[in-house]
C-alpha cells in the first residue's frame, strides 16, 4: 500500500494552522529526551481537543500505540517531511526594504524548506549587489531569472501601491504562489496560491484590545 | 457629542483584518492625488461585499456623501488614528535571532506605531550592545527595563522549546501583550492580549496548496 503524501491532499486551514504548533511542541520534548507523547498530552500543552488532534494527525498515517502514545521523534519528523518542511521549495522577495531585506536574513525560513534563490527591486543602484549571499536582480531581469531558477513563490514585501502590479508580474513570469507581506489585498487569478501574512492587521488586533483592556 | 475612540470599542477580528486593506488602498490613492472613493470602488479594488465595507466603516463614524463618496485623504488619517497607528506603542523584542533582529530593524513597525525601546537576550555577549539603537539587555534585567520604559508589547522570536518560559516572564514583568511569532502555541492568562504572526503554517499552507496544484 502506497501512503498518501502532502501532494496528494489538500488539507483543511485551520488543519494546516494546527500541525506546525504539534511539531514545535513535539521538537521541544525531543530535545529533552523525551521518547513518547499522547494526544492527551499535546493536547493539554496547547490547549487543543485531543479528538481534534488524533484527527489532524491521522492525515500522516502514523499510529500511536495504545497507552504509550506516539513516539516522538518518529512523529516530529513525520510532522516536518508532511508539512513540506523538508523539501527545498525556491522564492524570490520582491523588495528589498528593511522587511525584504529581514526575510532574506533570517534563516529559519531555509530550516523550514524555503531556498530563497534571489530577490528584485527596481532601484538600480542595488542590481548586482547581494544581501546574505542572496543577488539582487533589476524587475526587468524577471523573466530571465524566473526562467533559469524555476522559483514557485514570490514573496511580496514592496509598498502596498505596487503590490498587485509586483504581484501580477511575478505570476506572469511563472511564480504559482504569493506570499503577501504588504497591507494590500492583493488578488491573483485562479490557480495561483495565495497566503497572506498580515503583520499590521496583528498589530491593529494588537493596538485594540490593549486599549479596550485599559477601560 | 464626544466620538467613540478605538479604545472603547473591542472590534471583531474580521474587521480588525480588513481596515488595515482599506487603509492600504485609500493610502495608495492618495498617493495618485485621488480625492474621493465610494464604497463601491473599494469594493471592486479589495473584493469585498460593499455592504461590509459600509458596516466596517460605520465605526469610524466618518460619512461619505451621496454620488461622491468619503473624502480619501479624511478616510485615511481617521483609518489610521482608529487603528491605532498614529499611537506610541512601547515593545520590546525576546531573542535577538535572525527574525528578532529583522523585526528590530524592519522601519515599517515604527510607521504603524510601534516603538521597541529594548531587546532581551540570554547570551551575555550581546548585553550592552545595540541593533540599530535598540540596547540589547540580558533576562535578568527584564524587571527593570519593565519599570524603566513600561513596554506594553512582548515580541516574541526565541526558539521554540522556550517561548512559553519567555512569554511567562514578560507577563511576570508587567507586560500586557504577547506577540508570538515562535511557532509553538504559547498560552496566556485571562486579560493578556495575544496575537500569533504564524509564519511557519503560513509555509506549511503554501507548500500544501503548490503540491496539490501539480498533480
Amino acid at each position: 500500500m502506497q501512503l498518501a503524501g502532502p501532494e496528494h491532499i489538500i488539507l483543511p486551514e485551520p488543519t494546516l494552522r494546527r500541525l506546525p504548533w504539534y511539531l514545535a511542541y513535539v521538537e521541544t520534548l525531543r530535545e529533552r529526551g523525551i521518547e513518547n507523547v499522547s494526544s492527551t498530552t499535546i493536547a493539554k500543552a496547547l490547549n487543543v481537543d485531543p479528538s481534534r488532534i488524533a484527527k489532524d494527525l491521522s492525515f500522516l498515517n502514523l499510529r500511536g500505540k495504545t497507552r504509550i502514545g506516539y513516539d516522538v521523534s518518529a512523529l516530529a519528523d513525520a510532522l516536518s517531511v508532511f508539512l513540506g518542511f523538508k523539501a527545498e521549495h525556491r522564492a524570490c522577495v520582491f523588495g528589498t526594504g528593511s522587511l525584504g531585506k529581514a526575510l532574506i536574513r533570517d534563516k529559519g525560513l531555509s530550516n523550514y524548506g524555503l531556498q530563497i534563490v534571489g530577490a528584485f527591486d527596481i532601484k538600480p543602484s542595488l542590481t548586482g549587489t547581494t544581501i546574505e549571499d542572496v543577488p539582487v536582480y533589476h524587475m526587468t531581469d524577471l523573466q530571465e531569472v524566473s526562467q533559469r531558477f524555476r522559483p514557485a513563490v514570490a514573496i511580496i514585501t514592496v509598498p502596498a501601491d505596487v503590490a498587485q502590479e509586483v504581484a501580477d508580474k511575478a505570476i506572469a513570469a511563472g511564480f504559482r504562489a504569493i506570499w503577501n507581506f504588504s497591507p494590500y489585498r492583493v488578488k491573483v487569478p485562479e490557480g495561483i496560491v495565495m497566503a497572506n501574512t498580515s503583520i499590521y492587521a496583528h498589530l491593529a488586533l494588537i493596538y485594540n484590545r490593549l486599549n479596550a483592556s485599559n477601560d
